[in-house]
């Protein structure tokens, strides 16, 4: 299979690859991707300063610019994915793998870090995933935790992932995980989901549940669903992201990112 | 003295301080001011994610908004630092005490986290800072390092401060920062000033020489200066910006910036 990075963006350039990009060229860094027009941007670059550990900013691209600087060496945004989706005013329209028709020089793309990063972190440090072992897409909630809100995008609740993990194992996940601020950083919040208003956390907003055994506390991860939740309530008039887990894979390795 | 942020700025306020914030409202975090148009904020916003070692922004204002509304509560940008300086087209024009009359809702305030954080980091540990010791300000050299540029503000020179500490301080001094990437985080060198294009560690570009005592190594930070140097060449018509060491004092405490 893949090994590097720039072998899953030539794939996707050349419509090889149209799949999901979890678990393809093991140790490079993946990122979702969000595109909006240059009059949009501003805010939304505000909103990711505000708001770091839901929407940690790896790269940001200058306006109409579609070749990365950055997490790649001239990767190409419009092809280089395997898929994306389209939004208008908010509302999704369509799933493309290849945007190079509906690009305009006042796009502004967004590479913003991602869950995948710093769950090879956990894994090599020896501990299990419970949504890996299960094969099921990792479960996520919307919490009462704000995020605030930057010119047309609103104060909106931040959005979190959810990984069941022993008392050791989650003080383990949070000492490293703390030291990986760019990919969501420390844990927002352990124990009852209760607290951060979440009333049942066996029917997560998105994803799949897992099962919690005994003994094991869920732990909670600011989630990169969060601005695009709060971008479908400001309902740019069109907004390009990533199809979920169908990520940017960079030539940067995911260790280079650990202060 | 001045206990809280708030006295700090309340004084300013009121006319009865104008003078450098250094040592005032112990363990209160202080913040470097950057004024710009709205028309410039993008390029300065950008610039600032592109480099956050010496760009850490702490806050950014909506456009036209003068109160902040997180590193304090409802400080007024216009009036509570002691001075401010005033730049036309890249040349400083004058320095004032209050800019409520200069100020316009197309502007945009920028906080950016400053040395005087950590080093009160430094000193709890037990590290001497020499330039505190000798009373003098702090060394500051312009380096070979090149920070990424965006959109008018060019590829520029990172500007770095030095301290000078022995080997032991220097990794100790490493360990501290490094967790704290909000004001300036790790080093960027230790060691020979060649290597990143400093000629002779004796004559600082700014600030003034300190003493290196035998077995001590100088330390290198990203310095704040950085993005001001980088403003000098792009020239925007107008930018206002705190005056040397007369810094924004806020609410918020140092060691929350701890990661």
């Amino acid at each position: 299979m893949f090994k590097t990075g720039k072998e899953v963006r030539m794939a996707c350039r050349g419509g090889r690859w149209q799949k999901p990009t979890s678990g393809l060229a093991f140790g490079y860094v993946q990122a979702n991707l969000v595109i909006l027009d240059k009059d949009w941007a501003w805010d939304f670059l505000v909103f990711t300063q505000r708001n770091p550990k839901p929407c940690p900013v790896l790269e940001v691209g200058d306006i109409g610019a579609y070749k990365t600087r950055f997490l790649a060496n001239e990767a190409d945004i419009r092809t280089d994915l395997p898929k994306y989706r389209i939004y208008e005013d908010g509302v999704l329209k369509e799933e493309l793998d290849d945007i190079s028709n509906l690009w305009s020089d006042n796009y502004v793309f967004f590479l913003l870090g991602c869950s995948f990063s710093f769950e090879q972190s956990l894994s090599e440090a020896g501990i299990e995933l419970r949504h890996i072992t299960e094969n099921v897409n990792v479960p996520v909630y919307v919490t009462n935790i704000k995020c605030a809100g930057a010119g047309r995008f609103p104060d909106c609740p931040m959005v979190v992932s959810m990984r069941p993990l022993s008392t050791d194992n989650a003080r383990k996940a949070a000492e490293i995980t703390k030291k990986l601020p760019s990919v969501h950083g420390a844990p927002v919040h352990m124990g009852n989901p209760a607290e951060i208003g979440i009333s049942d956390i066996d029917i997560p907003d998105f994803g799949e549940r897992v099962t919690i055994k005994e003994g094991e506390i869920p732990v909670f991860w600011a989630c990169g669903v969060t601005p695009q939740k709060a971008a479908m309530v400001a309902k740019p008039p069109l907004m390009i992201t990533h199809a979920p887990g169908h990520m940017f894979v960079g030539d940067r390795k995911n260790n280079e990112y650990q202060i």
